[in-house]
């Protein structure tokens, strides 16, 4: 007899998810069970629900196909939603395969029942909820080929544990068509739209707008045009280093886009959102696209082509100096330098670092080739399980995890699973003792916390968290580094040898001044 | 001027809310400058959302009223939900405060914007979100008072950002009549009735009914007519030791929970939900109420009254023997009898030790009078966050969280709030290297797992967690226990010294056969 849980595996294989990252439960035993027999596909035990989500993210972030999570009816996935909240928003293709109570078991209302359709609605993902045994196949395809549409989003099958204990049919369903892809202006449009307004005229790079091909079409546009570009706030993923040319990312911060923005007349989006600021201040505006100016899309697929178009010579790669390792005691700059010089070629960057990220940019512009991976969605906690799954993707690829002290706790048991399956990441914790972006926040928006019960919540001193500790309890080598040197010479190491390793970088936390 | 934050702390604390769980970020920060001008409020930092609801819920159990938290917009309230819902099968009452983007930045759809109403109705509570500056009294006023309604529930309230900064009227609402208590069956007739079944009457005890004193009243009525009472399987608060009468909780397990039931004729609900099992299983009912069986509903407040009609004697307590402490390494039983001997007076266990704790409740029917706080919605990692409301609720008792390893780990930075709040918590980690109840539920549903495959989703070996490394990374002060007396001499030298202790334990998986 073949199990709907085995079918639920086999079409997951057949249409390329062989990857899945689990915290299951007893309606999801049977899927555990099916997979003795089915070794093609890889599991992945993760401790926490919001630790599979967020591997299923930066997994397909760096293998451009989905990942699939298994997940324990609706707490579980409710454990996972702020990372699915990031993945919606970084168009990541994904599929989570829920475990539901048997049908009818479903209305006794027992103790774990909750309305799951409703939080994968939350996360803006379709729902694959089969209606019988032999709808299985065909809710398995269909959940595969929504995730992996254009763009890609978050699918939720929902499993019945009768359905899945129960026999199936294995037969697959007929494949639907693939939704073609968005369109924009026509080149031509395009092409002439830039030459009449020169540096008027911003292209914002976004999605896969964001590889070296893209960043290097964009470059070759922007020389023959006057036009200017510059990268989304958080990108999914970002090609960076020397051979791919630098662009400014608009920045978080709304007075600092406001001012990048100003005097752009014609705003092109390619493959990126109308720019907006993350939060609402007193007194300052939220929608950035200055007034009056003129808002455009083209086709990311198109930038190559508008180059060409255009007649724009290849590019020629003139990198910063590549930095140097400096010295001296930790402080916001000079941990990224560290960083940047050492960086190895092929990198990827699982970056979370917030504040403490401030001159990270800068740093690595003339640094290795690598690619980046930020927090599209704002949702904390993703750093370290993006890394994870970025690892798992990309086995022969150094992956870093720049990490924001108060950000690594929500998800601090991805270093079980990086010891586990003995992934090669180095997570560098920027450990500054405090939620220093809400102690920024908090000047900005026009009120201050003077007191001793506000400034309670905005520090994470008394105590201390000492994250080399916790890091050995997981399994994960971890040492401390207070000076340039003492990172430099911890990053090295850590390199060179495989398997996850953290630094507790103490890092004091910025100051505007 | 009045901010609209602060009328809402105002209101909180004329409605008697005057604890706040907070994991807050920029939408929230006028809350928490407004902290400054309201020092009754104590403002409890949590690192995780999921903390500050499982610790609102613990508080509720033990103060008897709702805490509120502070939560970042959506994703920060997805990360608090598996917790609420534990709060909403527990019916504790607890008021959210969810900071939402300014109203004028909402159709923005910034990074971190989504539905925080579905959010708060997949929890089953009610949500109050002003529609005017002026109307957040009324808002919170209306919260408080869902929360502490018949029974308890959880309230949202959601408060954007321009609210929360902006002026705002501070006079109070017009307070709302209260719901009436749930109406049941006259006492006169369910005293016929359980004089004319005898055993075959079953009280099940829930709720209100599970305290020193309904347990007392329960005693003296089966003790009148020859009925039978059990307790809920899991419930929010139960009282037990010496001085309490002892009931047996209707079983976890299906197959235990149908052959305790078994012969029942009428079954009269005292607080409780008529019972079903955890999940479905091949080939076993899922409604626990025997076939052809009468239900019947009594309302906890007509316990007592109950007794008193039958002219039931006072109860007489005759407790088990007090345990001793026993020896040799540690196994499922003796640790449990370590705590049951040691146990302080007025203890609060949080107890979510899962397969662990299959020997705590006869271990501990003759220990000191203590409060137990169970598992209500099976939904794991409430056991830390629970211990820390409790722990604030009431300093002047010892709380103990007995805790299964794997679950520990969904909210393990509970931890840190533990020690810089400096509360009184004995943690004891029941460590058993496994997902022991999936090991055990495997088998239930009607499986096997012989492969590597499915067995690596089910152990937490490879690397082997350690929790002492990881409590001191908290700032929790920890020791290793592997025999029963060494739990013993560590157990006793944690409650003998003020603040938080953890003890991992080494317990081998419990094993049926």
């Amino acid at each position: 007899m073949t199990t709907g849980a085995q079918v639920v595996i086999e079409r997951l294989l057949a249409g390329g998810v062989d990857v899945c990252f689990a915290n299951p439960g007893t309606s999801e035993m049977h899927f555990v069970a099916a997979l003795d027999s089915a070794r093609d596909m890889r599991p992945v035990l993760c401790l926490f629900e919001g630790v599979a989500t967020g591997a299923a993210d930066g997994y397909a972030r760096i293998a451009g196909r989905p990942a699939a999570t298994l997940l324990h009816l609706g707490p579980g996935m409710a454990n996972g939603l702020a990372n699915l909240h990031n993945a919606r928003r970084a168009f990541s293709p994904l599929v989570n395969v829920v475990g539901d109570h048997a049908t009818y078991h479903k209305p006794l209302d027992a103790p774990l029942e909750s309305d799951i359709e409703a939080l994968a609605d939350w996360a803006h993902g379709s729902v694959h909820r089969p209606a019988s045994p032999a709808d299985i196949g065909a809710a398995v395809d269909s959940a595969v080929q929504s995730a992996t549409g254009e763009p890609g989003r978050v699918a939720t099958i929902i499993l019945p544990a009768d359905f899945s204990w129960g026999p199936a049919d294995s037969n697959p369903a007929v494949p639907q068509q693939q939704q073609a892809a968005t369109a924009g202006m026509a080149v031509a449009d395009v092409a002439d739209l830039l030459r009449d307004r020169g540096g008027k005229a911003l292209l914002l790079l976004g999605g896969p707008a964001n590889t070296a091909a893209g960043l290097t079409a964009a470059a070759r546009v922007t020389a023959a045009t006057g036009a200017r570009a510059l990268v989304e706030t958080f990108p999914a993923r970002l090609a960076r280093g020397r051979g791919v040319p630098h662009h400014d990312r608009l920045a978080y911060l709304g007075e600092q886009a406001a001012e990048q923005l100003s005097g752009t007349t014609d705003l092109v989006l390619v493959g990126a959102r109308s720019p907006v600021t993350f939060f609402a201040y007193p007194g300052k505006p939220g929608d950035l696209v200055p007034p009056g100016a003129s808002v455009h899309v083209l086709a990311p697929a198109d930038l190559e082509k508008l180059a060409d178009h255009l007649g724009a010579p290849p590019y020629v790669d003139s990198p910063p100096t590549a930095p140097t390792v400096p010295s001296g005691p930790l402080n916001p700059q000079n941990w990224a330098e560290v960083i940047a010089a050492l960086l190895p070629e092929r990198a990827i960057i699982s970056d979370e670092a917030n504040t403490s990220g401030l001159f990270l940019p800068a740093a690595t512009a003339g640094a290795a080739p690598h690619d980046v991976l930020t927090l599209t969605g704002g949702a904390i906690g993703q750093g370290l399980p993006v890394a994870v799954g970025a690892a798992v993707a990309a086995p022969d690829r150094p992956v870093i995890a720049l990490q924001a002290d108060g950000s690594a706790l929500y998800t601090i048991s991805a270093l079980w699973t990086m010891a586990r399956e003995q992934l090669d990441v180095t997570v560098v914790i920027l450990n500054n003792h405090a939620y220093a972006i809400l102690q920024l926040e908090l000047q900005r928006v026009g009120t201050s916390a003077t007191g001793e019960q506000s400034r309670s919540l905005l520090d994470l001193s008394r105590p201390d968290i000492d994250f080399a500790s916790i890091a050995q309890g997981f399994g994960v080598p971890a040492t401390r580094a207070g000076t340039a040197e003492e990172l430099a010479e911890q990053f090295r190491a850590a390199l060179a040898e495989p398997g996850p390793h953290l630094i507790d970088a103490v890092v004091p936390a910025w100051s505007a001044g």
